[in-house]
């Protein structure tokens, strides 16, 4: 059986007899079939008869045939209707564009359109500047793919990438209220996403890479990064590393473990576990062990002040190990050191079960769902243009790192990812990084900051 | 004193004592001193005083101070503040990216975001054409421009081009409820703009060129049509061709002249000139006479059919004569022949004013505030995108101007710009013209059409 968090859901409407005990063998019947039952709510509730929604997790089609097989064989209940909720959230797309102003007659027409408009355009001609003040572009972002790397699917190319970006777009907007503007891109062509990027640069705050696949990825954002006079973020690196870092520090937190001492090892050196890497470096001061399947990913770790390691080597060595690799089951049960922080972040499947590495001893182990992105960009992205910050640094992103796991409750590996405090703090803290590096074009008041 | 439609609206809100006659003064002072008075609204109303908001037309900043001394020299009333609705309207943009989901609980999470979105990306990735079913990308258009030639400013740059491409953006959504994404280009390069476009056009499921200066727009146009699988048009060439076409239709029924039988003067031959005189040649079987300032303009003429002919030519001979020529007055009023139908369209200022035309014997006379672009596009792309058409074809275009002809009320040269009524019309008749031309993806029922 797959991981729930990997599995499908379906909704089952059922019609039943109205007495006790004919849910329970509904909910045995399922369960005896493998099937995990999410909420159950009552559509009607009659005399006679009750209709339920009930959500069910299977593995996949096959699997919930089964599932509706086994609820065919009992008396008093009938299955009316399967629905896919997770296809219908997604009808029509996740994101619109509109308008801020209702234009309900000429004279208002007049004032957001021609001719009024002219007046705003001469303005701003005049005066660069004034684009913070009467365009949406300081407060929208760029979310650019090529779809080469999406989720855990791989190179499934942009567009059956969008439903990832326009599901980032729709969180940037609920929880910092910043627009996400999708990009897909049909070029994989380096000099020309280079290209092509520069070109549309001028319409947004700033720009955010997602799901471009390694090596490429690297050289893109390097180049993009020293060519462009806004910030850029390539989610997969920065993003990731970012939550990450924070939640090593909860994890030695919680284990009691010197951050600062700890031998540190990481396996798998993508866009992830490369940026990771370089940033528990540059956070702890020590070097840290890595392992990766290429040459040229060991070669670009040294670069980054990293030492070639190997997985027998880091797992007899570190303290804490974090997993990047893509690899299910990669490490083996065996090789778990009693106290070992493991942060086995691969999804869908992680390097190790976190259950099986607490039973050898592990002082602590997660795996990808407790590590978001989700809880990094959206304040990133808000602090970064609040601030009106000219690129995002280092600085700002350890700022980032440090106020989610301040936001952290006690105990807890990560905070509660819609929770609108939690994004505002790493808000602040990258605005006042900014302000404090040198790289704020506009400097926010005390009432900010409180 | 300027035309009032180019004139900067400024509100003044002052305070008199409640008396009989004040403001009777108050509005005298003013036009004494040139300014218009648009609407004139109670803010608060006491015993002894009375607080107002006076919307004033003027022409600029000083002519405005003229009227503030104006004022200062009345008793029983003084001016508290001076407000800039216009720019207010404007301030942080007109537009914003918006979920249409809300995710207020993890549950709905796992189901817009990982892990359910993943199955909706291998749905796509499986048949791509389930992404009209489950993205945006269907129902949104890029806006693209880079600044070369906005409204009658000329080349602002893409930045100071912004507000109007919002203006576009906030305007289709509430008329059409199709998502607007500006593009602003930091190139004007030919070559570099179409690559540019090209590259991003997955994201979309139409592109608008906007504001992008002639001859150069009129590669950039054949090109992109040529090379792209999603439809597109030029705003200034098709966009404006369209409702000119609506115009020139309704002048003719107006004034009792035979479209059919006319002879028709286009002077100007840029974006729009060009393009509408192409479409009035194709429209009525009747070559047009085109005068313009360039050789290479007179060419591109004849090779779409029209007669190189001059201004004073096209003065005698013409019975519908249309300007776009960017020349202020550049229509003699002596030249104007009795009964001829003058659509001046230049703005801010026309060729000719239409109350002197009119005196000159002109049976019909309107200036470009009458024929509105905002006719056409909305319901052109609405259509387009509903029956999934390939391609904007001419076929679609002509239908759109009928519609727009048909939604006229009797005597009026135009519709009404924010009745919905009229861009449904326009949507159904593009729709139409799509399937029966054979462009459309996508088969639209009857109900559809009621």
């Amino acid at each position: 059986m797959k991981q729930q968090e990997y599995q499908l859901m379906r909704t089952l409407r059922y019609k039943g007899d109205n007495l006790p005990g004919v849910l329970g063998k509904l909910a045995t019947a399922v369960g005896n079939a493998g099937g995990n039952i999410g909420n159950i709510r009552t559509v009607s509730l009659g005399h006679k008869h009750v209709v339920r929604d009930l959500d069910v997790f299977v593995d996949d089609e096959e699997h919930l045939n089964r599932i509706l097989q086994a609820i065919a064989k009992l008396p008093r209940v009938s299955v009316i209707e399967v629905r896919d909720e997770v296809l219908e959230l997604h009808q029509g797309g996740k994101i619109k564009m509109v308008s801020t102003v209702l234009v309900d007659s000429v004279a208002v027409l007049r004032k957001v359109y021609t001719p009024g408009v002219a007046d705003v355009c001469r303005k701003i001609q005049r005066d660069p500047s004034l684009k913070y003040t009467y365009t949406s572009i300081a407060n929208s972002i760029a979310i650019v793919t090529d779809g080469t790397r999406i989720l855990g699917l791989g190179n499934v190319g942009p567009v059956a990438g969008m439903p990832v970006m326009e599901g980032k777009a729709a969180l940037l907007q609920q929880l910092v209220g910043v627009s996400g503007i999708p990009i897909l891109l049909s070029t994989t062509d380096t000099e020309e996403t280079v290209n092509t990027i520069k070109h549309i640069a001028p319409t947004f705050g700033g720009i955010q890479l997602e799901d471009i696949a390694s090596p490429r990825c690297f050289d893109i954002y390097a180049r993009l990064r020293d060519d462009l006079d806004i910030p850029m973020m390539h989610d997969d690196q920065q993003g990731t590393a970012v939550v990450t870092l924070a939640a090593v520090i909860n994890a030695c937190k919680i284990t009691g473990i010197d951050i600062k001492k700890a031998t540190i090892g990481q396996i798998g050196l993508g866009a992830a576990g490369l940026v990771i890497a370089e940033m528990l470096f540059k956070f702890t001061g020590n070097p840290v062990l890595g392992t990766a399947r290429t040459e040229g990913s060991l070669r670009r770790h040294e670069a980054r002040g990293g030492i070639a390691s190997n997985l027998p080597e880091i797992m007899k060595k570190a303290d804490v190990v974090v997993g990047c690799s893509g690899v299910k089951g990669l490490i083996p049960p065996e090789s778990v050191r009693c106290g070992q922080v493991i942060l086995a972040l691969t999804n869908p499947e992680p390097e190790i079960e976190p259950a099986v590495a607490l039973k050898r001893g592990a002082a602590l182990a997660a795996d990808g769902t407790s590590v978001n992105n989700l809880l990094g960009f959206p304040g990133i992205w808000k602090g970064t243009l609040d601030a009106r910050a000219s690129r995002i640094n280092e600085r700002m992103l350890v700022a980032a790192a440090l106020a989610i796991s301040q936001q952290t409750p006690e105990h807890e590996l990560m905070p509660h990812i819609l929770d609108t405090k939690v994004h505002w703090a790493v808000t602040q803290a990258v605005a006042k990084a900014a302000m404090e590096s040198g790289v704020a074009r506009h400097t926010l008041d005390e009432d900010y900051f409180e």
